[in-house]
């Protein structure tokens, strides 16, 4: 996992934090497919995500449409359907526009 | 560490990821002192932090005022410093505006 390098402003963020329930048979699974989906839908750009006692995730995509049709895919669908169901204590979600970026780099 | 409530749409998030150096004397201390007088601030709303390869810490703010006061003050600014010189190998800052959140808890 690296700092995903986003080469356009403004551009927007899906921030979405979340708590999983103790038992979670199915989750890694679906997580790793709805990543490679989410890679090859129009207007992705980037992914950073990490676990510890919560969840955060944050996809970049190029405007606001790209956003709604990834949220309205089929698969994606189901998986938010047993997101809802099985896996999440609770989640929250926000839809961000990216105003300024600022890049760091020692290499 | 919980998922933040912020109760106000829209509002500001300031998206840090950054990648540590090997060695990263004092860098604790100085993360916890931040997040301490980062909360004192006005116009601050909640925060979420996770380290693991990569970190990223989100902080909530009601305005980009109150982001711009917080990113100018004077021991944040010495914090800044520290970090470019010895503690971070890499970071990226994005400044976003919040357009939509939505909750969901099972709870």
């Amino acid at each position: 996992m690296d700092i995903a390098k986003i080469n356009q402003t403004p551009c927007y963020a899906v921030i979405f934090n979340s708590v999983l329930k103790n038992s979670v048979e199915g989750y890694e699974e679906m997580a790793e497919k709805m990543v490679e989906l989410a890679r090859q839908q129009p207007g992705f750009l980037g992914f950073e995500s990490i676990r510890d006692k919560i969840g955060i995730t944050i996809s970049y995509w190029a405007d606001q449409e790209s956003i709604h049709n990834w949220k309205n895919y089929s698969e994606h669908l189901l998986a938010q359907k047993l997101g809802k169901n099985q896996w999440y204590k609770s989640y929250a979600i926000r839809i961000c526009k990216i105003e300024r970026q600022y890049y760091f780099d020692t290499e």
